[in-house]
């Protein structure tokens, strides 16, 4: 792809979900997997996943499947997770530490390289391997490191500032955990991870 | 409606985010609230939540907006939520003891009514104002107690035949925590809380 804009997002949403699956699928030493197999574990059609990785180059030969080492590479590159990210995170209740010490980031492209509150009991204890520092220290902290992606596990009445907080010190992409809409600027990205949503979206189906 | 069989799943996953949007909006004392005004608060076009909204019946009146209450009760309604759903969580980690501990559920339609682990060391421990029960029991006292929700904050290895344990007792949704695709039956949904899926989706962008 030159363009980055040419894939549609509804497609990039799902190539983290391909990945994951490849890479469970190199774990369990496969070397080559067909669609018909991918759609089995994910709940893709065979079809809708032969058109999405094609956007990305003729990885898949007919009858052997797609090669999974070097279409993890490919994805992983598109998705710009050769590399790992720092992530700031704000907010260290009981979730923050849940994330603070979630082993999950590290093997997928993010490290969480710094936590704030600004709860004066928690500044200066223990957060996973990292120290709490004062929220009033994030916006300078974070912009000398650099860091473009946030993280926020603050109550909702405290998102919408911190988001601006974060915005301010240069984060472009916000993983928001707290049960609120925020307002962000076009250049920012935010995705949501409140609970209540995807179970709300199943009692639906529920009698 | 009268089936819920007409109303697609795309429309029905935006429910629980208007929904959210409309009781942040009583909060603030609003009555009504145009489409326009949420359409800026949600970045979803008006014209959009137009259409969704009108699925549900004439609740919009062209100058006035949706009277918020009454929009409030019919999405809860249809959401299955204007009673509390029991559910039952598996592993108490660090992740599993926030999620016991977490308060956004209570006025959201659940409520975690018991909590799993097959780790001697959390069996009979507190996790949150429950009691941390043998997972070896979950399939007797999930089936007795009728709970059809679960949620699933185990490690990857152990999700699946979690998975299997809750089908057999006769949940009918489960929330994933683990990051890895789940096989179940035709009749169960499954959806998913990975933090690395939305935080790949949004390193896509970056540059």
């Amino acid at each position: 792809m030159s363009s980055r804009e040419k894939i549609p997002h509804v497609v990039v949403s799902r190539l983290p979900i391909y990945l994951r699956a490849l890479e469970h699928a190199r774990q369990e030493g496969l070397t080559c997997i067909s669609s018909q197999e991918l759609s089995e574990r994910l709940g893709i059609s065979a079809a809708q996943i032969r058109k999405d990785l094609s956007m990305f180059g003729e990885y898949g030969k007919q009858g052997r499947g797609y090669p999974i080492a070097a279409l993890i590479e490919a994805l992983r590159r598109h998705l710009h997770i050769d590399r790992v990210w720092d992530v700031v995170l704000v907010g260290v209740g009981d979730l923050g530490h849940a994330l603070a010490r979630y082993k999950g980031f590290a093997n997928r492209g993010f490290r969480i390289a710094m936590a704030f509150d600004k709860d004066p009991e928690r500044i200066g204890t223990q957060a996973g391997d990292l120290v709490v520092e004062d929220v009033r220290l994030l916006a300078r902290r974070v912009q000398e490191a650099a860091i473009k992606i946030g993280m926020i596990a603050t109550p909702a009445a405290a998102a919408q500032e911190v988001a601006n907080l974060l915005v301010f010190a240069g984060v472009k992409a916000i993983l928001n955990y707290a049960p609120i809409h925020l307002t962000v600027p076009d250049d920012v990205r935010v995705e949501y991870l409140d609970p209540v949503i995807p179970l709300q979206r199943m009692t639906y189906y529920l009698a």
